[in-house]
């Protein structure tokens, strides 16, 4: 069952509180691959970089198991590149540098070895993008997955609620959420964003954890409290690579499954914050992620008993 | 079993985005001990309050099945009165007025039919307060549960130090973790707190659940994500009143049974936070909290499957 994720391969440079790094791979398809890839996952790769993109960083990717017949390099051109900078709570950021470069003009291209797609993650890119994608594939996706951003919001709107429409889950962030629907709550903000079409949204929000709902149903998933963030990026995508990779994994799109795969990704994404960049995914090995799985368990667990009151 | 309450009642005049009261009832131990009752308890009160305080107050406490032995009522003085505005995200307030009045010379009194205590909570007040409390108990409860603030921090760390080495559980939000500690990462204040003298910590994050950490093990509890929030005031005592009512109702206090107690107050707390003030707890029915209980199980329970990758 094959998966395809569409999004950034991007150079970030990223300071924290704890450290900074010069330009280090980064973008969300990336983190969306390296995350499906601890699954057991071969994801297929559409996405543009600049010839300055090193033999290393392709070398880091095929070693985890990407299928690169998808990625373009564009001669004479330079890679996305995004600077930013955490405050000390490590939940919001400014962005100091974005260098559009090869992306401005990013014109996906779907190779015909994709078209067996099956599970579809659409990273976060510009929405006419996304809704490009999902048209050039002969067959529809069992499952869409969409990813976005309040930059689309400000700027593209109507584009992102056409694109929106299109798919079958959603994933935003808490403010995205709000900003998306008006709705202060977010009950009631997931309510309004499943009447944009979507089956199913999972609302994160980051260290406080990750909400699903469809039109009935309601469950959480806590982020693992930990004593070591180190760099943040790449958490949302982390996340949501191991909720798509988990689901291509076990090929069931049942709500209970959604549960188990944002459980997968909120491990996959507890490890992902503690290196930079994506430096603690590439030697992430399944073993591990499976031992923090069980984790959840412990954490979230208790039994009611019978107690009359 | 009985459960012995200090803290304070109080007026509270509260505005939120979506309305303002006059002077209505509140205070610490109001909360707790309205939370409490709902689980089975009969709370003994250690409170002062002015001859202002109302009759119908006092039958509403009652009614709420409050011992009120330990309520001393200062004639000639004011009952303790507080005003605080809610910003838009109700997660932060700024206080309008607080006027100590009665509570400026509180000098608590343990009534005799009281030293049958074996769970004692200790609201919200001045540490040293809650010092003698504990000191004119002639046996030792078998659980002491302790609340503070960050005002107690900022006036009177040495003192409030003193009173956390002598009890069971410290109950604080996040940023007082972090005050408290100088520590960023919840984990680590929590490390830090328990190696103070209590053996049970509970770090409250209002809209964003609470976790229960001892030396060992970590749970968390989430927030009901809720529609409508009215007023968050006095959420956070409700929790602790779910939480000691439900230990005291059981008996029983290994870290099995304080994660259901965990729940439980989170339950309650989502119930207070639904009207203003102390309104819709003073109309809960335990079969309304036995159902938002079940509630919480939807909310986090998944099944892990074996999947090979």
């Amino acid at each position: 069952m094959s998966l395809v994720i569409v999004g950034t391969v991007a150079f970030d440079a990223i300071e924290t509180p704890f450290g900074k790094t010069d330009k280090i791979v980064g973008g969300s398809a990336t983190y969306v691959g390296l995350s499906a890839s601890k699954l057991g996952q071969k994801p297929k790769l559409i996405a543009v970089v600049g010839d300055d993109f090193p033999q290393s960083a392709i070398d880091m990717l095929k070693k985890n198991n990407f299928n690169l017949e998808g990625l373009e390099i564009k001669k004479g051109e330079k890679t996305f590149f995004w600077s930013g900078k955490y405050h000390f709570d490590m939940n919001s950021r400014d962005t100091l540098v974005t260098e559009l470069n090869v992306l401005a003009g990013f014109d996906p291209e779907m190779p015909e070895s994709y078209q067996d797609c099956e599970y579809l993650m659409l990273g976060n890119l510009a929405p006419v993008i996304q809704q490009k994608v999902i048209k050039s594939l002969k067959r529809r996706p069992k499952l869409i997955v969409m990813d976005t951003m309040n930059f689309w919001m400000d700027i593209a709107m109507d584009e992102l609620k056409k694109t929106i429409a299109l798919v079958d889950v959603v994933t935003v962030n808490d403010e995205e959420a709000r900003q998306l629907t008006g709705e202060y709550s977010l009950v009631n903000a997931a309510q309004k964003i499943l009447t944009m079409g979507p089956k199913f949204l999972i609302i994160k929000k980051g260290e406080h954890g990750a909400l699903l709902f469809d039109k009935d149903k309601m469950f959480f998933a806590p982020a693992l409290p930990l004593a070591d963030v180190v760099d943040p990026t790449g958490a949302g995508d982390t996340f949501a690579g191991g909720f798509i990779g988990y689901i291509a994994k076990t090929g069931d799109i049942s709500f209970d499954n959604f549960k188990r795969a944002v459980i997968q990704g909120s491990a996959l994404a507890s490890f992902c914050v503690q290196d930079f960049g994506t430096k603690r995914m590439e030697t992430l090995t399944s073993s591990e992620v499976r031992d923090r799985v069980d984790q959840f368990v412990g954490l979230t667990r208790f039994e009611l008993e019978a107690v009359e009151y």
